[in-house]
């Protein structure tokens, strides 16, 4: 759809007043950057969207109850890398308040105002003296210039950190929208990815905010999959704060918003263990947006039709299989199938295409996959009712196999 | 639980008065046998489950139809191996009525009671000529001991046949029931497996018959997973034919089924594409047996614990991150998981234990799973329910990529 933002350098301070920061508290043993600080300014909202495991991290909880509790308003995230902080029982909700608390003191904020995410090894306590040591040269390097050291500070198996910022002038005022997200196994969002934040210097009312943020999470992390693991710290958080915005320019915002989670969930994708290109699955023609969404996801899901483009084998008999299995009806007699410019199937059957050039396409994409935006493309037509959606995720190798019976987590 | 059934040699042929053959048609470019047929008794009357999948092959249609209109009553089923005559539209269904009414005519029966399944390649058409030609010497092959080579006959990929015979003394009476069954990839059964077939010389009215199957199909082929793709050609059908059996031991009888079952959709998960070992998940104290079950097969179906298996990881941590997204409630604060005889967590938090001696169960495990009877067990109790649950799968190693990679299927 088209809107008018534009893509600008930065991520979550690229949007007016908010700070960050973030720093090697030395909480990881491979003494990479490990500990991240976000503060948004008076007045922010927040909503916040969390994984639905039933084995969540204290950290997850913690969030949660402090967003109902305080209406939807916070003003800071603390994110530890390294441990996940779940299965930690009580020591772990203890070990959450006291963060926050320390973190909350130095900032000047009340208790509940500060949020924390964790994400690293389960079932390790978080060695805090450590972080707590680690909090005053965190404070100390907040910054407008800070996205970036958080982007980096939240990683843990990623290979590349995820930002992104979008610009646009709307009634006459210049918005922004940053982001910034972390994860690249255990990704099977089912409320949100691993760790996601985004920011916007819009002011919006908070149930208009929650509605926002709810679709947008929809139609981008929670379409993604790299391995059908959903993990126990998925947290996404977005604060709004700024002059208050005109709701006739809500749907224009959300766009923003939309395109950001997009952007960060596409870049989680990327980034799935061992994958060597990311997929995106279309699907036109179904009953309804989450029906088409549905399918578009149990496609990119298979580990089949993952294994296929792995191979750059245009196997167009995995993907209707897949699809068929999505628990969403539709006629497979109308069933047809696209692999990038290539057609593989039409009325529900098979037809002759060149295997060659379909497969060329395989490996073109592939390669192309951490320089540009590119992306595998397939597309399905299951229908003629309205329903759009489209899913995100990766290639299976023996690289994710290897990453994953080699290391524990 | 315990049952009167003890193992004897021999597959679906082992029950009084069924008949069976397979030979070589030429149908697979292998030069394998690819053509089975299963003969039962006058009166026999016959339960199937099918694939869920809204993309099913014509033979899939055509079981299903004629089972209903014949009120459960079926004589033979006749199966192709090398091609799943899927997504091949008018023809697909042209060419099941042909074969079935050629096999009808041959062995003197109604059209009707003739069933057909298919497996092999989607989207490519029968070669007819050839599979007709086949069907003379095939019926001539039809024998008493013609069970293992109708079990040879329905393979694909799959290493080894599947096929096993219980006896039991049931009501001073000797009963047995035998079955087959293929598949070692596109395995994550909605309703019922690749392909399966059970037989049993005991008269069920088929009312209980259908029963019987439904809940033994759930407690077994329902319970398996190789990769998460459910096939579009999963069939599943089980023959009842002898003396009417006094109901006072219909439980007794669907012990035998539910063993059978049980025994092939294991050996499925044993012959999964690269497994090197099978995976046994037990769940107790859930709130009752389909949320145990739920709760058992994404633990054996996610990606990140059979990677741990495969690498011989004992990852505590994937387990309960698996149990949590399963969409059961349990509360994790009790949950408590054991790998064989290592107790790796207990109320929701980490125990210390012999991480060495854990890794060399999954190590000693793995090594005996084509041998022996032996599987990886991790056991849940996830709290103080009645509901008990077990579903098995097998290790995902770099071998499962390479050959979904380099294969067109």
């Amino acid at each position: 759809m088209p809107h008018p933002w534009h893509p600008i350098p930065g991520g979550v301070t690229a949007p007016e007043g908010f700070l960050a920061a973030g720093i090697t508290a030395g909480l990881k043993a491979s003494g990479r950057p490990d500990l991240a600080l976000l503060l948004a300014p008076q007045g922010a909202v927040c909503a916040g969207t969390f994984t639905t495991s039933r084995v969540r991290a204290a950290c997850v909880d913690l969030c949660a109850e402090r967003l109902k509790a305080g209406g939807g308003r916070a003003r800071a995230v603390l994110t530890n890398s390294g441990h996940a902080n779940a299965c930690t029982g009580e020591r772990g909700l203890a070990d959450s308040l006291s963060a926050t608390r320390a973190t909350a003191e130095r900032l000047g904020l009340a208790e509940g105002e500060v949020l924390i995410c964790s994400t690293g090894v389960i079932g390790v306590p978080i060695p805090m003296p450590t972080l707590l040591a680690g909090l005053d040269p965190l404070v100390a390097a907040l910054s407008p210039a800070g996205g970036g050291a958080a982007a980096q500070a939240i990683l843990t198996t990623d290979l590349v950190e995820k930002e992104v910022a979008l610009e646009a002038e709307l009634g006459g005022r210049r918005l922004r929208v940053g982001g910034m997200a972390k994860g690249s196994g255990m990704i099977h969002p089912a409320m949100a990815t691993m760790l996601g934040c985004l920011t916007c210097d819009a002011g919006v009312p908070v149930e208009v905010w929650q509605g926002m943020v709810r679709r947008a999470v929809e139609r981008s992390f929670n379409a993604i999959t790299v391995d059908g693991d959903t993990s126990t710290n998925d947290t996404f958080l977005a604060f709004a704060a700024g002059e208050p915005l005109h709701p006739g320019l809500f749907a224009a915002l959300e766009a923003g918003l939309t395109a950001v989670s997009q952007h960060l969930a596409k870049a989680i994708a990327r980034d799935g263990e061992g994958a060597t290109c990311l997929i995106e699955v279309r699907v036109e023609g179904a009953p309804d947006e989450a029906g088409a969404r549905a399918i578009a996801r149990t496609v990119c899901g298979s580990s089949l039709v993952k294994c296929a483009v792995h191979g750059r084998d245009p196997n167009w008999g995995r993907i209707v299989a897949a699809a068929g299995r999505a628990g969403v009806p539709f006629d497979p007699r109308v069933l047809a199938v696209w692999l990038g410019p290539h057609q593989l199937m039409a009325a529900g059957e098979p037809l002759p295409f060149d295997r060659p050039a379909a497969s060329a396409y395989l490996r073109e994409r592939a390669a192309g996959a951490y320089l540009r935006d590119d992306s595998v493309l397939i597309r399905l037509v299951v229908g003629e009712g309205r329903g759009e959606g489209r899913a995100w995720g990766c290639d299976l190798s023996d690289q994710y196999v290897r990453i994953n019976a080699d290391y524990t987590t």
